[in-house]
């Protein structure tokens, strides 16, 4: 329990913050923890890994080893091999260890899942540089989504899942007044975990979107098999490998939690899915994979899939403000974020601002002008990083295949460093409200698309069916009209779509902050799960009561 | 809100009783609030139904009636007869209510689903009545089951929704420092109710099965359609009809809840639960209906289907104590509880006891005794109720079938009331070990098998493949050794059952108390969902989050 109670203070705070849902401090609480040199031994680091095996893991005996990684900057292989093992082996190793780690109790398992994140916070630019070089996200990005915001997460699961197992008294003594005598039962109340664990990661997000599932279920007992996105694997590796280190320097088993990777040849996710001691499964990435994983009878999923995010557009104060806002959000990596703006949905009358009454096309002038400022200039078009893979610039090539109007083509774009980066600016297409084949499907990447409605009933109605229909992780309002902004949030909450409204200046839509925000509803197609509400946590373990009289 | 002031402390109550788990007075406090000639007024309001049709619904406009409830105990038709309605109809109507449930604050929500308890309470003698003479159950289970018990299932559901959609803020203003400015947004928090909901009764526990998931639906904004099975009507009805008084008089929808009598010849169960606009599907029932149930994507769905109960007995203080309650467990309603005992592993090499070491047939022998004894006592005979369906006599008739050998004949019983009465006492089949069909599957009704083991490990083994493989409410283990206790009360609760130790005197393993114990762990195959833990209400609805800069 030491370790347990070295962190305590910072447990306790988190279940505090999840129920309140106020500001908590991101990981670290105090940045300084890096210290002053992490900057320059991360980039070192990340140097002396290159075109070397990645030997810091607790799994041995493999024969084989995998790595296929290659730079979106610099177009070159990283050359890092990691360790192949067969799904049996795994699997077999993985229920070795279900035993002692159900039996842990939940506070020593938090210490340990802490200590793991103290140590992974020593490593944060290593990991800023892993996750730049593999998954193309710019620097600043790189680091704070793999680094403080995935460990935010993390720790929102640990605490979440504190919160829920400590719910009901581990004992109790329970009388029953029955007349002239009195029934008594000693009761135990325990949270028995679902089993082996499979953690499926993607390309884009390796770590953000893997530590929740993680966490989650290492805080309710499950031992777990991640398998990383062969393209993006060293962040993900980095947090496993520390994870490993405390497991085993507290006299664990490490293959509580397990790396899988493997390679684009050889792809063992579907036959570690099916397997049938797989009892929980998170996964992000893709809709038709999404689709075939919650297919898989028998086994808790939880998934993050394709989602379309709207944009309705009413009326603002200020509409430059606005476009300004929401050029960001759409070229902040490239609209390589799940909750990226991508249908926009405007009213052929125009919108009203505070300034003037603007026409459809003024608006539409303006969103492009926005993108193509931000583009191309010098100091911020490093926020576009570089597309993560070749299939994406190629949606962008194709994009007169859609049936629309460009209304922006892709500005060209460079970036200083990276000769050979694999850069695509944002395009924008207008497409005819009747064309809903070409605006009802995420069209991952820098693609903008304008959809010129009769009013603003009709963008709600063509918006909200398509949450329903094809899922949002998030959906963007603009209105100064605040019956509208009632009704309209009305309107789109009920299809399980949240709504940021009026979002300028350092709002961006596509934020979502944890122990604040829940990302992902888990109620429209786009997932069927949420960071971190009390289900991400509770369908991993289950409530069984024991008795005995007195 | 007036409701929700009149029930707040009771509501609170309830809230904090969940979370302590220790005893919680059953619905409603004080007993007294029947009044004295509640059971004359009871009886008088059943004799008055009888023959007749059920007018107190407000559901309007059928043109069909249905009606074939028949007494176990009489033989004879009830006569009632009850509205007919078109599935299209029930989800039109429901659907129409949706807006206005959604919109109701939790706090009114709770205080109309409370005060039609308190309504129903009026009536726990008539609810007794006409579940006697459509259950067969004994007058007093039916009276504690649909009555009291069940209403505390169902303020236990109401209690749970409470606490979960209160349990995060409402409105909150998060601010996050960004050096010089702060960034401000307004963050509101909504549990969107999940849809139309559709709650399949079964034809033994009509109310205290059914209240939970109806109750649950409500006090999360879901509005509600009961499908009753057609033997057993009369009991739930009155809950529907006085929960659709207490709607209107509040100014809403009776539509929030219908419901949905069916007939043998004309079952509307699957077009109902595939109807797409149900989203919410509770049932509990065989397993064959339960699987296609689980079956149907796009739903939410909780089950309760059959299980296999096992006692495993390793050792004893005083066997004949132990064997009297479980005579008197497997007795109580001929077996015909979800909870009952079935397969009793015993050692071949027989058992400790703190008075002498017992032979494996001196146990079983005294089994067979108290069992007999049991039902041939005229003062105790009641407790076993009538079958409620010829299928389950028809059961107890082919026994042979079963390839064991009958060591208890299922003792000729009559009641004294009823000449006519479906009665059928235990029968006790001693089956072999490697006769794994015979003991693998749920013989409901009065049909106790004795398995012979090697010793306890046998034991333990096979109950728990047992569970794993076709599930169990619960599971009844005796030994004197706390080691041998505690290693198998894990393995038991691996497979995700319950255990009850050492229960003798008033401790019965059937007896699940509201507020204390979970009823089924949702682990298992007996059924996905536990009443009630968290899942049985988070399920129902969804967080969804909106923003807006400050």
């Amino acid at each position: 329990m030491s370790l347990y109670n070295k962190y305590a203070e910072i447990i306790s705070k988190a279940v505090k913050a999840i129920g309140e849902r106020t500001f908590f401090a991101q990981y670290p609480e105090h940045p300084k923890a890096y210290g002053s040199e992490a900057p320059e031994l991360g980039k070192l680091a990340y140097e002396a890994q290159l075109n070397n095996p990645f030997t810091a893991l607790l799994q041995e005996g493999n024969t084989e080893v995998v790595g296929e990684e290659s730079s979106p900057f610099t177009g070159e292989l990283l050359g890092i091999k990691y360790p192949f093992f067969k799904v049996d082996i795994l699997v077999e190793r993985g229920e070795a260890t279900k035993k002692q780690w159900a039996k842990t109790s939940v506070e020593e398992r938090a210490g340990i899942l802490v200590e793991s994140l103290e140590r992974v916070v020593k490593r944060f630019h290593e990991i800023a540089w892993a996750t730049h070089h593999t998954t193309g996200q710019s620097p600043a990005m790189s680091f704070q989504a793999s680094g403080p915001h995935a460990a935010d997460r993390a720790l929102e699961a640990i605490a979440m899942g504190f919160m829920e197992i400590k719910r009901f008294p581990e004992e109790v003594t329970w009388n029953k007044p029955m007349g002239r005598v009195t029934l008594s039962q000693s009761k135990t109340y325990r949270a028995i975990p679902k089993g082996l664990g499979l953690v499926i990661g993607c390309s884009t997000f390796v770590t953000w979107n893997t530590v929740p599932g993680l966490y989650a279920n290492l805080i309710s007992g499950n031992p777990t098999i991640v398998k990383p996105h062969p393209s993006s694997v060293y962040p993900i590796a980095i947090y496993i490998a520390e994870l490993q280190s405390v497991l085993s320097e507290n006299g664990f088993d490490p293959n509580i939690v397990q790396m899988a990777a493997d390679s684009s040849e050889q792809l063992i996710t579907k036959d570690l899915a099916e397997h049938s001691a797989i009892k929980l499964i998170d996964f992000t990435g893709s809709t038709q994979f999404g689709n075939y994983i919650e297919s898989i009878p028998n086994k808790v999923i939880f998934t993050e899939k394709a989602g379309v995010n709207s944009v309705i557009i009413d009326s603002a104060k200020d509409m430059r403000e606005v476009m300004r806002n929401l050029a960001f959000s759409a070229s902040l990596y490239s609209g390589q974020m799940c909750t990226a703006p991508q249908n926009f949905f405007i009213p052929e009358s125009g919108v009203e601002t505070e300034i003037e009454k603007m026409t459809y096309e003024q608006v539409v002038d303006l969103l492009q002008n926005e993108v193509a400022a931000l583009a191309l200039n010098k100091k911020m078009s490093g926020i576009l990083g570089a597309l993560n893979s070749e299939k994406t610039a190629e949606r962008v090539r194709n994009i007169d295949n859609l049936g629309g109007r460009v209304v922006l083509a892709s500005p060209k774009v460079s970036n200083p460093d990276f000769a050979n980066a694999r850069m695509v600016a944002p395009t924008i297409v207008e497409v005819d409200a009747t064309n809903t084949a070409a605006y009802s499907q995420e069209l991952f990447g820098p693609i903008l698309l304008v959809i010129k409605t009769k009013d603003t009933d009709h963008s709600v109605e063509l918006a909200k069916k398509l949450v329903a229909e094809k899922g949002a992780l998030t959906c963007a309002l603009y209105t100064s009209d605040e019956g509208k902004a009632a009704a309209i949030t009305e309107e789109m909450n009920e299809v399980f779509a949240p709504v940021s409204l009026n979002f300028t200046g350092f709002s961006f839509m596509n934020q979502h902050a944890a122990f604040s925000d829940f990302h992902g509803t888990g109620g429209n197609p786009a997932g069927n799960a949420s960071f971190s509400d009390p289900s991400f946590i509770n369908k991993r373990f289950v409530w069984v009561g024991n008795r005995v009289p007195v």
